[in-house]
């Protein structure tokens, strides 16, 4: 009975995490101009409604009665009241003041960014930045253990994760990486011509989602639009929406954009229906309605069916003749191994987004280093743009020419996010550790082979999926892997991709 | 300062009432078909919510301070304040108790409806039906004073509208429509078929929403979407959206729907900025976010863009020329007056929403007539078919063949909405009241004998829209046309335009 009245006290959280998703949704795909200053309004009253839902002391009276009356062996709902305890507890511990605060600094700070970026000056961006990570120490300092600061903030994404561990983690991935790049650069140059010529739009979306349905994202709950920044987003696991950004004289970018997303989708879709506005769908640190076990978990799946699948040897075997049939003027001078050593090509550059899957872990050990040294008070912001090419010359040997494609490329630390870059090497990491296993299984295996993705799809939702939230990244780790976070299976993939393109 | 955490406190209420119907809006237009059940769950959460936002004791607190602190003077802030407290006393008084039963009877009662609808049996839906009308009665009894038990349902609709003064009005119509009917009936007939050809839909929406832009609907501030029932709906003055149903053989059908969508679009988008986030655009006995004064208020502006511009002789001598260069093969062999003719075409038939201008409100007044009766305990529900069969013969001269296409055809009942038709007679009339003064303006008038829009859209904002629900409707009467609702200036209009059809 008290189990039911938290139950349905966290479901009603749900239904307005669910509700910011959708106005965050809306903003980004529908919504016309004129409607910023409202949806901002929206937004922050919503916000403040759920924190204050999800702090209430009644919610924490009715946890402390589910726990008296639960029974021993209610495992799952024993761990559904601890962890919705716990992630309300570090939700609480940052002071009103400084979410307030972080709230107006954002909007100041994103407009300096902005401005800083188009004037390639990041000297009038300092202040404002060095402001935002006095706060990003108080979160910090409110949140954390006691151990490096940088913990705490990555914390927040990847439950569990610290700077010790992260940088055993870079540590083996950059004595691997800086050699294997060093060779891809000295290997065979991929023809790079073919994937700029003319393909229309409307038919790139069709294979594109064609595609992305045949892995098994399920458009019955789901719909795809354009965006300048795809991503994924969901209102329970009936409607998961995603998107992708399609241009038509780059063919990789919207394909492998919107299977990346498609990932994150199938991801969100595969949550077992009765964890539905559950606390296994719910992100109560971030208050943030999601199914996904943490960010680098969440980035596994999709980096899994972007990389491991739709980059792989295997899948443009058999489904190149397909993009050949949909583009056969653009692609008839096109072999099948040309087009995929061309989705492959390994590119030391300045860009993050832009950059091959051989280089861009390089790009966010980089990014993590300075967070963890800006939050430990050891780098001063001053420093940064020295400090970055100082890092880009070492890790890529590239030459950073300006701040705009240096320093203040990306929007992150405007927005106040810090500690999330390491998720994206963890998602890659995780998602060579489960392929791994995955293509272990005979029938999983069979249908890579042969273009059937439902075994995957369903060993997937299985292992990973279905637990939602009531699984962490290391229990599913453990349980289907039989071991930690460990990027040897990254590496090896890496190290294979670079050996068939002939380096 | 009381008077600005009382603002403060409704503009956190109007964020909600603009996120659900946000939540509405992208049901009805981009929602997957498996986002249904958490959007149901949304919907009901958030308008618990504003419920308890609106009924939150802190803020009757507020409102006393803000009342004894504010000069006698700041009439405009004492009227909000008596206004947010006059409608939360409305809201209050119907029962916790009837509001949940209400919430899921509808989910019955509307899936009872669909399905006697299909099966043309009235009666497995008279059950429901009589439950509904009990729920409808309680609340009558709750907020009602005394009179009518019609007064209440119309009321929250039509603030202070009574059935004995709608009699009176109806009474007006009937002695002129009656006979003007009968007249047009023995008229010439308007060449049907040419309205039935083929017309591509892209062009008919290019040609619809060029006009709608040119009568004023701003798509900075708008969009335009598909849907089965056109509908407008507003997320502050700023983001006001439009929907339409563009059927390729029947071209009159998407166009006026869309103008009269586009005319309460303009409504919305008229609001003046500083009611934005206030009572003036907050329903709070609907909780509703809308600007328009009244329900009645709103449709006469949807009617008068849509009949009094858009049907209009002088509309299609302007742009008639315009329409054929759209068409110019469907249109080759029909003359400016013919066109004219054919989407004023009078046709007494059977299902209100194809009704045509001159017989819309005899649907209207039926439909009044026995809700009153429902209402008041002085109709049974079993007799509903045999009432409705004897009406449509004494006020429109047909017979009702079956159920379906007689008292099972609107969705209202199934849905709990009782006393919302009479605000589309009222809408009718109060266009015309407001159009012949507006026309008496020397500027309106040139403008539209030149098709320049913005005089016209310029004099509404002044007089109408900018009040948002500053002004109700009988004080927007009053001061605009010097009198009270009076249908005179719509027979007027009606009696004219049977003239002009040369009837």
């Amino acid at each position: 009975m008290s189990y039911a009245a938290f139950q349905t006290e966290i479901a009603r959280i749900n239904d307005v995490l669910c509700t910011i998703n959708l106005l965050g949704w809306d903003q980004r795909t529908m919504m016309p101009a004129g409607g910023i200053d409202g949806r901002a309004h929206q937004i922050a009253t919503l916000t403040g409604i759920a924190r204050d839902m999800a702090t209430d002391p009644q919610l924490a009276e009715l946890m402390d009665r589910a726990e008296a009356d639960l029974p021993a062996d209610a495992t799952l709902e024993r761990r559904a009241v601890a962890q919705a305890r716990a992630e309300i507890a570090t939700l609480s511990r940052i002071p009103s003041r400084v979410i307030s605060e972080m709230a107006e600094l954002k909007t100041r700070a994103n407009a300096a960014w902005v401005a800083a970026r188009a004037a390639n000056d990041f000297a009038t961006y300092a202040p404002v930045l060095e402001r935002m990570m006095g706060l990003q120490r108080e979160i910090a300092a409110a949140i954390g253990d006691g151990g490096h600061p940088y913990d705490a903030m990555v914390g927040m994404y990847e439950p569990g994760m610290t700077w010790d561990r992260l940088q055993s983690i870079y540590g083996q991935l950059k004595d691997a990486l800086v050699p294997l790049i060093a060779r891809a650069k000295d290997g065979p140059r991929p023809r790079a011509d073919i994937l700029t010529r003319r393909y229309p739009i409307p038919a790139q979306k069709d294979f594109g989602l064609g595609m992305a349905r045949r892995m098994g994202y399920d458009m019955e709950r789901g719909r795809l639009d354009d965006t300048v920044h795809p991503f994924e987003i969901s209102f329970t696991r009936g409607d998961v929406r995603i998107t992708s950004r399609f241009r038509e004289d780059w063919l990789p970018g919207g394909l492998f954009a919107l299977w990346h997303e498609a990932g994150h989708g199938m991801y969100e879709q595969g949550i077992a229906p009765e964890h539905t506005r559950g606390v296994f769908a719910t992100d109560l640190v971030n208050l943030y309605a999601v199914g996904g076990a943490s960010f680098g978990m969440h980035e596994s799946q999709s980096r899994l069916w972007e990389n491991r699948v739709g980059r792989s040897r295997r899948f443009w075997a058999l489904h190149f003749g397909a993009l050949r049939d949909t583009f056969p003027d653009q692609l008839s001078d096109v072999t099948e191994d040309e087009f995929w050593a061309a989705v492959n090509a390994v590119n030391p550059s300045l860009i993050r987004v832009e950059a091959d899957e051989l280089t861009y872990d390089m790009h966010i050990i980089l990014r993590s280093e300075i967070e963890a040294g800006l939050v430990a008070g050891d780098i001063d912001v001053a420093d940064l743009p020295g400090l970055w090419a100082e890092k880009m010359r070492a890790y890529l040997g590239v030459a950073v020419p300006d701040d705009t494609r240096g320093v203040l490329q990306d929007v992150h630390w405007s927005h106040g996010y810090l500690g999330s870059f390491p998720t994206y090497t963890i998602g890659n990491i995780v998602s060579s550790q489960l392929f791994a296993v995955a293509q272990a299984d005979a029938g999983v295996a069979a249908g890579l082979d042969t273009g059937d993705y439902a075994p995957l799809h369903g060993w997937l939702g299985e292992n990973v999926w279905r637990h939602g939230r009531a699984s962490s990244r290391d229990e599913t780790l453990e349980r289907v892997t039989g071991g930690p976070l460990d990027p040897a299976a990254y590496i090896a993939d890496l190290t294979a991709k670079v050996e068939a393109l002939g380096a």
